[in-house]
């Protein structure tokens, strides 16, 4: 199977694309979202679900999966696809980020990070060459490069040594593949590895990063550092300085974005692939997405609402139940309400790829996300968890 | 609709039946086990999956939805039916049950029950009149009459006294459906009003209530207070003293049980109907059900095991999981491995009651409980929860 990326359509009007990234397990039409199965399960959803869903990519947490239930369990299984009984395209992050934010004890020195686990406090190490051996044992179709994310705010000295460093670690990750793929590992055939861009806040940082990293050569590009708590501004620059230098024939990831109008907006700045664990633990809180932005659905105004969470949307949650039966569940803590709202929200999030790609097909994308921008209410979404 | 319970064969060496129950929302095959939706939902199952697991009829426990969502609401929404979205009939109880094991402050007079709800402890009152009324509200098509369920152990004297007051409730509750049906109620023509037996663990009062509440002529009869902390020696007499005084043209239901083998035994006993939270309850502790006895996942014999939770079993969990990957969301807290385990306890406890049908039409149901008690090893199971 070859992996491949074609851009089927593009706008006259911003950067975005359309497109169709072709992996082992299947095709993905860009923009997309990819839910986030982080301990192997995307968070009360069945894979049956996804499918009914139209999710057509899962991503895989590393950090997550290394510390449980641990790689021996993965290998013997066969590998995540196997495991959690997935059979669409699987993205893996590098383990990065969840070791920079989940673990203790970190020290990051050249050679990798050495980390305690936030469950039993194991110690562990992860280089670059770990990182793919565990990524490739996992079986991914799509690979991350280990880097380094830093926090916000941040120094520029201490965003300038590490973006540097990422780039290194980058470029170990390319060889490891490069050396592997020579010596004939089946299982790195079918898989595509993405470098990261990192650079902090900082305008050089960022340009000089996109630059080393594409001269690299990955089969896609990564944004990385964008969803840290830095202000939207500050993510939205991240990308604009970082995309010209990306090739145009090659997928670009905006990591762990955003909310319905960011993504729209880094749509517009041609960004291609986007995951994000909003519509999942929102749901969590009774939080759901509507066109005119969030509403909780925990709120006494709801209790003898006979309307679905949104008019017209085609999700079973909104099919079958009302906002007042779906209430009832959340205030009684079962779990049916927050597995309902999940569904809603993943196929908002969905739909809204589906939406933006027919709109970029039609030339009528600009349109659609100033549309879209005027009626969605955004709330401080990190107030209401 | 016209309501009705034939009997379509029975079993030679015992008092097994295999019948059919005709309710104005569907039929159902007995004997038969009906899944215990406590606050308007059966725990972390939606409707759909309850059809998709052939269930036939759900319980709906008349005090929870009483406390939470609350009358008003339910009245909004047109009934329990149409609130939680199920199609299929729908058994109330009567309230009694669990004010008598949840509520604070209790007391009891001959006129009814006061409490206190055990969730924001706001005061009411529920009499035989008031639980017919609320059960009329809910919509379901049997609700039960309104009885108390005394303790285990509990003197002969009070067992005494309580037996005969739940025969004059019993009575009041046939006297106000009948003068409803006479005000031409037509929510009360399509519904079913089942007597409860009571009369603790003393074999006169087990046989005077039977006959007094058999006297007053209710569409089916129960048998309460048989799952209340006794032996089962002493359950299985219970039963076995009611019986004899229970028309054979009119369904039973031995309430809030059993184990798999206490239900096969309960069946050659001439029960019809059974509701039990174990498939669901131990599911949320990692146990399954199998034709070996429970199992519980979350031993780590099972960290690498690829089978499923049982062998040949068709339910979602078997046919696309391993007990390996059902493990790791259990000890992962991911809500999908207690919706697996779930799914498949339901399905055994529904296909048990499947097969014992197929038994009973065949003439075999007395080899097939006794094949399935040898190969069933109990194991006590107040001790996994």
């Amino acid at each position: 199977m070859q992996q491949s990326f074609e851009r089927l359509a593009t706008d006259s009007h911003s950067n975005a694309r359309r497109g169709r990234l072709t992996t082992a397990h299947g095709e993905i039409d860009t923009p997309t979202f990819m839910p986030v199965g982080t301990q192997g399960s995307v968070k009360g959803v069945s894979p049956r679900e996804l499918h009914e869903l139209n999710a057509q990519i899962v991503l895989g947490n590393t950090y997550h999966l290394f510390v449980r239930p641990g790689l021996d369990v993965l290998k013997h299984f066969g590998g995540l696809h196997n495991f959690m009984n997935w059979d669409g395209p699987l993205l893996t992050d590098s383990g990065g980020y969840q070791i920079f934010s989940l673990a203790k004890l970190r020290k990051i020195t050249e050679q990798g990070v050495e980390f305690q686990n936030h469950i039993d406090g194991a110690r562990a190490f992860i280089s670059p060459e770990i990182a793919m051996e565990i990524q490739t044992l996992l079986g991914s179709d799509i690979a991350m490069a280990l880097d380094e994310c830093v926090p916000y705010p941040c120094e520029y000295d201490y965003a300038a040594e590490s973006a540097e460093m990422t780039t290194r670690w980058a470029k170990r990750c390319r060889e490891w593949k490069r050396r592997n793929a020579e010596m004939a590992r089946p299982e790195l055939a079918d898989s595509m590895l993405f470098g990261i861009v990192q650079g902090g806040t900082f305008e050089d940082l960022r340009k000089e990063s996109a630059q080393a990293i594409v001269d690299l050569d990955f089969a896609g590009y990564a944004i990385g550092g964008v969803s840290v708590g830095e202000p939207e501004e500050e993510m939205m620059r991240a990308v604009e300085w970082a995309e010209p230098f990306l090739p145009a024939n090659k997928p670009r990831y905006a990591m762990g974005l955003g909310t319905p109008p960011q993504l729209l907006e880094l749509i517009a700045r041609g960004m291609d692939m986007f995951d994000c664990v909003l519509p999942t633990r929102l749901a969590r809180n009774g939080t759901a997405f509507t066109a005119a932005g969030t509403i909780n659905l925990k709120n006494a105004e709801f209790i003898l609402d006979k309307n679905p969470i949104e008019e017209n949307c085609a999700c079973e949650a909104c099919r079958e139940f009302t906002r007042g039966y779906i209430r009832h569940l959340i205030k009684a803590e079962e779990i049916l309400g927050l597995r309902l709202i999940t569904l809603h929200n993943l196929h908002f999030y969905l739909n809204l790829m589906n939406q933006a790609r027919a709109e970029i097909e039609k030339g009528t994308f600009d349109r659609f996300r100033k549309a879209f921008a005027a009626e969605y209410k955004t709330r401080d979404l990190l107030r209401v968890e």
